[in-house]
């Protein structure tokens, strides 16, 4: 299986899908028709999203096959070489997912050796459920569970900054609380800016450092570069 | 019916409870026995939340009835005279008010007439569904559906402030996803320190002013100490 998971699409004043750009280009390594998954966005905004994300893949000259709107979505994917699932809102997602067979049916190819490639909402649903989203639950999935490509959580834009005056709870308020009523369950807080790369049972962890949060133990901060197991099982607290 | 909602329940660098203490004994008008739902903290937390919450209707007078653990929570809440709901995670909250039959045994004493407080997480529960909480998913409800008990839905701790060089979602934006894809149902942008009592068919708005959200229209801002229909209807932009 091989994935890349991304915190973001884009770093604040860059353009859109810059930072990314080469470590997408090198995992599609050479594939050329891209299934895009546009579902994240709220209908209204698919069609922009679909032309903005298709000039991004152009330029690897890889062609883009938008997996939205009526058809069968599963013919379509059949004839890509490749997946990527883009960000927006992961609930509006998720339920998308659902209603179009898609869990399911892009799981199975993934498992099978197509690569994945997402980012933000892209990466929640390849984790065992979107529980660390940050975002809105602005539509009702039948299920919280995703595609569980991965076994452990992320948790996309991680940052440990908070609203100056403001009272709302942290990032890692959020996820103490996960983590006390899923204490199996680990979550990687992805800083904007970086990725996991994952090839079966290792993952390498490239672009910033990255915060893995389990139950019971301290955070554990892991350095930009590493490569560990999927699993997660030889990252150790000292 | 009488409901008081609350963004939020302390401001930054204030003691716990302290800009809302005057506003909730009014609202309380001599009863003096709460029942009080800490079910949105993590079962953890939930023993020390209900200390703190004591302590501050202790200095009203006013007796707390915890509603947790096992027990016949209905039978405790017939022995009270009004019923608050505090805040931590609407999900969690949400589920927990399921799991003990406390979304309909709730909402129809408050129908009948018993104050409702709430806050944060506990003036989520009293609009239609939970879609615009801003909390994390950590726990699966069996519906996002809430008490209903308002025709609007309430955006807690709403701010227009951002992270600062960070990329995530700001409010407005997931909160024009809420209004695309829910386009009958408006927000309340409430900010921290302030609140909304309603009686019946008329609500007024305490502390600051609030950003009213609805599809096809320009956000609107409501003035601090304005009352309005509880229906909204009688708020129109220019």
């Amino acid at each position: 299986m091989q994935l890349l998971l991304l915190s973001n699409s884009t770093l604040p004043g860059e353009a859109f899908f810059h930072w990314p750009a080469d470590h997408v280009s090198a995992f599609l390594n050479g594939r050329k028709r891209l299934a895009f998954v546009p579902l994240a966005a709220v209908p209204g905004q698919q069609p922009d999203y679909v032309t903005k994300v298709r000039s991004v893949f152009a330029a690897m000259d890889v062609e883009l096959v938008p997996l939205m709107g009526e058809g069968d979505m599963d013919a379509l994917l059949a004839g890509c070489d490749a997946v990527a699932v883009g960000g927006g809102n992961t609930f509006h997602l998720l339920r998308s997912l659902y209603r179009n067979g898609l869990v399911r049916s892009i799981a199975q190819r993934v498992r099978n050796g197509i690569p994945y490639l997402g980012w933000s909402a892209g990466s929640n649903v390849a984790c065992p459920t979107i529980m660390t989203t940050n975002d809105m639950p602005v539509v009702e999935p039948p299920s919280l569970r995703a595609m569980h490509l991965v076994p452990f959580q992320i948790n996309p834009h991680y940052t440990e900054a908070t609203i100056a005056g403001h009272g709302g709870e942290s990032r890692d308020q959020r996820l103490s609380e996960f983590l006390e009523v899923n204490p199996a369950m680990p979550v990687v807080g992805l800083r904007e800016g970086s990725l996991l790369h994952v090839v079966d049972q290792r993952t390498s962890l490239i672009g910033r450092d990255m915060k893995l949060f389990r139950h019971g133990r301290p955070p554990l901060i892991v350095e930009n570069g590493s490569t560990f197991r999927t699993d997660l099982t030889d990252l150790k607290n000292e």
